[in-house]
């Protein structure tokens, strides 16, 4: 990729940055089913026929607002787990905790941007997967602590992070953060996170298995 | 109520019974939407005008038969938990077991019926908070074992069985059991039933506050 072509990503990606900025105001003040094409290419100071050039479909800039919106949630969960300290337990929590309270947050100021998180949700599972292995990214990092990726306890890190994700459904999946089918879900990340890691804390990762001894 | 209003109710139970059974088999050969009222009166010997003083709608009818579906469902489980053993943990693995084992037969064998229930639990939140109301009492029993409900253990196992419910939405959701966004569910019963009743197991059941000794 020459010069020239670097330049000109650069500015479509600008272009796009600024289509979604304008088109998450509008979904956020009139909803995403009130929003038409025409309003987003007005506010994003071009003409639809060029807004088509950089987007195929409206669902497809719902798409691009509903990925930025989870940017912005995992950053926010990220910086929580951050400032948790080291034990393995306290930085599940606080993921989750960031996660919840960031939702609800979202459901309470925004809630036509929530809107479209679920409406987004249920026309591609390739959204919500993503958000599960980008949670699970997060928890396997905790697990694995300082031995990383590469290590021997890798195997046993992927066992015990799925089993947390798992268990962890209702304090990551938008439609059951809005239903809480479960009664408060807030109140029971403590419990059951400390119950799933129990024997790993301290500060310890899953430790990598003693190398065996020579016969 | 007298007897002869006894002998009309058990004529009309009778009759309910008889349509939901109709409805059942035309919901599963051909799907619910379908099939219409009408085939559904013929089918169970009556006419339209005459179903309509049992069901209101063909929605009714749906939940009718998602509702005797449920009921087998959790005769299976029960039977399955009866036959596991007096450990609290292999239990609760039955139970689990038991529902995700049931609920995938019904989704390859009468997939129409299974379709049923996932529009069914869309349309009523009422009846999926049923269904995980329906769970945790038997959480809750398996728990409290010998206990039983006014004992002084009762809070503790409240605590406790929400805290399994909602770490096996999992194994419990029809739409997660469909989608499995987590991988495999029913490898995963076993560790986080194990982890989540630690301490509890070997056949006892969640012991009672010790009496406060008089200061």
């Amino acid at each position: 990729m020459n010069i020239k072509q670097n330049i000109q990503d650069s500015g479509q990606e600008e272009t796009r940055a600024r289509i979604v900025a304008s088109a998450r105001e509008l979904f956020r003040q009139f909803g995403y089913a009130k929003t038409a094409m025409q309003d987003i290419a007005r506010t994003s100071g071009m003409s639809a026929a060029n807004l088509y050039r950089f987007y195929e479909s409206k669902l497809a800039i719902g798409c691009a607002v509903a990925v930025a919106e989870r940017t912005t949630l995992l950053a926010v969960c990220d910086a929580a787990v951050a400032t948790a300290g080291p034990r393995v337990s306290d930085r599940l929590i606080a993921l989750f905790r960031a996660n919840i309270d960031t939702v609800r947050r979202k459901m309470k100021r925004t809630p036509m941007l929530f809107e479209l998180d679920l409406a987004v949700a249920r026309e591609h599972q390739k959204l919500r997967r993503e958000l599960l292995d980008l949670i699970e990214t997060r928890i396997v990092a905790i697990l694995a602590g300082e031995a990383g990726p590469g290590s021997l306890a890798n195997a046993a890190v992927k066992v015990r992070s799925r089993m947390i994700l798992l268990a962890s459904a209702p304090f990551i999946l938008p439609w059951m953060l809005a239903n809480e089918p479960f009664g408060d879900p807030r109140a029971m990340v403590e419990p059951i996170v400390r119950a799933l890691v129990a024997g790993l804390d301290d500060g310890q990762s899953i430790p990598a298995p003693a190398a065996r001894s020579p016969a």
